[in-house]
């Protein structure tokens, strides 16, 4: 079996593993749409709207091939017009304020002879539970050093610190989690896109999707503690005036600077799996910003200051 | 006085104008923020929130100047890095999704050897009303051919609904209006710009300045009667539904591919003014389409159609 056939057969286990387990936290269940894309290739997009704790979940699962457009031309590693990419792509937006919105993504694109593997997951909380913050990233640091030794985990955080980030608002989307890129695509490439030296575990295609598995196996085990431990949380009005002020921060992010969003809207790709991150409702209340000291101050505060929730 | 000078009189007044007049319809008023840019230059936002008629109605007026950053370098005609820009920009969201949401702007540029004038006028209806569509593109088409002459109408209205289109959507963003650029630029950058030769009013500053105060002035008698003809229209769950879906699209423009907002928030402009431009609360539903034959839909086909609503 290729190694995108077995990245496929991973990633569609992981679809299904994290849906079941959505759904039987939820009560609701997810429905799905399968899908074919013009240019070659389809998925299968899951949604769970209207849920008990999920206002919406979107897992998608995606597997599409077909021509670089000319002007994507330099934004991938490898060479020639064909592509491949395969992956899953999640993001959860709770309804209680006290459950931290999720994202991942576990991809594997190849171009030409060039083939590698990224994605990541991270958490945006509207309130801060520093006890959830440190979970999620020592969940997430536990699975990178089984799966790729010592030290990787410092790198795909700080990858991630960068990467989601809202320049204009000079603010973090999240207290982030790890993102990594191009694993496995090469020393060159690697250096190039990141000014370091490849993993060792990236030496060959095999380590490199073990450690891909690692990650994506801690998904559920990252983010499901988190969720049941505030699901019967109180909230009112404000709590909820909040949320729905933060996940306009959300919307700011995907829509200027994400990649994979700008690049599936250009590509072609299908617009409602693409843009099932954005959250079902949001709010833009000008010049918003909470009282200094109130809770919802500190949460931002936490989020700015961007701490090592794995030291904790 | 300098042309700019004179412009920022233009735009100061303009601003004024505006806000008195949907500060009374609406009975509620506009508070200002004045605020200082770190490069250089100023301005005044002006915001009404929570109207009587009006959810969220932003007008802004703003004189920048400074330093382009290198890699802005290309995206302006002209020479050297110095810059300034003048204007005035609005947005203005109602509350009952009868009355359609509109958005205008009026600038004046200057770099280096070079200055010109841009801006223009358009209109997003929830639900397309043709009396309403007609009256508002025939109020600029008379403006336009009082300050410009025949033709010019019609070439700024291809250039709206070429520009304000959701390209991810294959769908217009509203029924349109006028946009027009490089006004009084020269024939070179008009050329480059547009492919066209430019109008005759384009001949000197005078007359270029002349044609954008027709428009500037035209832009309550175009709006104005429609929030009139709107206001008192009972709406329910089902309109403003509606309503919070489209304004979805409505962010989608603005945060993809509005030029402004793009340059504003790279530019270190006042995030909280330009993002003023987006609604205040919005929806995003996983695949909604409104049923076949229903109100929404037939306003969905009469905003794809692009219709000539002047000849109406």
């Amino acid at each position: 079996m290729s190694m995108m056939d077995s990245a496929i057969t991973y990633f569609e286990g992981l679809q299904d593993r994290i849906c079941d387990a959505l759904a039987e936290v939820d009560g609701e269940s997810f429905r799905e749409d399968s899908w074919k894309r013009d240019g070659g290739g389809g998925g299968r997009s899951r949604v769970l709207t209207g849920g008990k704790l999920f206002e919406k979940a979107g897992v998608n699962f995606s597997d599409v091939h077909g021509e670089l457009r000319p002007d994507f031309s330099g934004a991938l590693p490898g060479d020639g017009q064909q592509f491949r990419a395969t992956g899953v792509s999640l993001v959860i937006h709770p309804r209680n304020p006290y459950i931290p919105t999720v994202h991942a993504n576990f991809r594997r694109v190849e171009r030409g002879s060039v083939g590698w593997f990224g994605g990541g997951a991270d958490l945006t909380p509207y309130y801060v539970d520093p006890k959830d913050a440190s979970h999620f990233h020592k969940t997430l640091k536990g699975a990178c050093e089984k799966g790729g030794g010592a030290g990787v985990y410092e790198r795909y955080k700080a990858w991630c610190d960068r990467y989601f980030f809202i320049a204009h608002r000079n603010e973090p989307r999240g207290i982030g989690g790890v993102f990594f890129d191009y694993l496995g695509a090469g020393a060159e490439t690697t250096k190039r896109e990141t000014g370091l030296e490849p993993a060792a575990f990236e030496a060959n295609p095999e380590s490199t999707f073990a450690f891909i598995r690692q990650v994506g196996d801690a998904f559920l085990q990252a983010y499901l503690p988190i969720v049941n431990e505030h699901k019967d949380a109180e909230f009112g009005d404000r709590e909820r005036r909040w949320q729905l002020h933060r996940r306009g921060r959300y919307v700011e992010f995907n829509l200027v600077y994400d990649r994979g969003t700008v690049f599936g809207l250009r590509t072609d790709g299908r617009v409602e799996s693409i843009l099932m991150s954005l959250p079902p409702e949001v709010t833009w209340e000008y010049n918003y910003a909470p009282p200094v000291g109130s809770p919802e101050a500190r949460s931002l505060e936490q989020i700015i200051a961007r701490r090592n929730w794995a030291d904790d």
